[in-house]
């Protein structure tokens, strides 16, 4: 058991690269994983599994095929399982994930854009 | 599936008691919950999962029967089942909580601060 709290900011300043996820904490078998993105990710959906954004700072959208949804720094969306969608920041924005341990980053698409999995910082 | 992005303090704003969880979101089976807290809650336990504590405005402290843990603005950290333990705020502190649904807010202790369960705003 860890005497310390996660700091977001001071997780984040480790990451230097974009759209690859890292773990900085699990809570029975979901995980808590911060990223940095930018520009526009690829379309996919996660058969399995609902999964949530949480925009730390910086703005995002996350577009499905029917609707976009904008989020900013505070605010939080529960992307339902098996939706096709694709998130997408103008300019860089750290966000928080949670999803249940596995989960893949590119869902069913896969694609120059999957990141290892599992990757704790 | 909503078109909008759940907002923290929009949703801070309509909560005007302390240590009285609300639901916000649901991700599976497993919920996201904020609250105000201020002063010292209940020594409890939660026997069947981990809990997630995220400080979204202010600071707080996790006291353990053999340690504390400080938590400000930005911080998560993640209590392991079974494990006693009590938040405690000196000044009024807002913070996100994550647990699976049916997760009641003082454990096994009980008592006077034990909140309705599975309340919405």
């Amino acid at each position: 058991m860890t005497d310390r709290a996660i700091n977001f900011r001071d997780k984040l300043a480790l990451i230097g690269d974009h759209w690859s996820p890292r773990v900085i904490a699990e809570m029975n078998d979901y995980q808590f994983k911060l990223a940095r993105i930018q520009g526009s990710f690829v379309w996919h959906r996660h058969a399995d599994t609902d999964e949530v954004f949480i925009v730390l700072d910086g703005a995002m959208t996350l577009e499905f095929r029917d609707h976009a949804v904008a989020l900013a720094t505070g605010e939080l969306y529960v992307v339902p399982k098996g939706v096709e969608h694709r998130p997408v920041a103008e300019r860089e924005c750290c966000i928080l994930l949670v999803e249940p341990r596995g989960v893949v980053n590119t869902g069913d698409a896969g694609g120059a854009y999957t990141a290892p999995n599992d990757v704790w910082i």
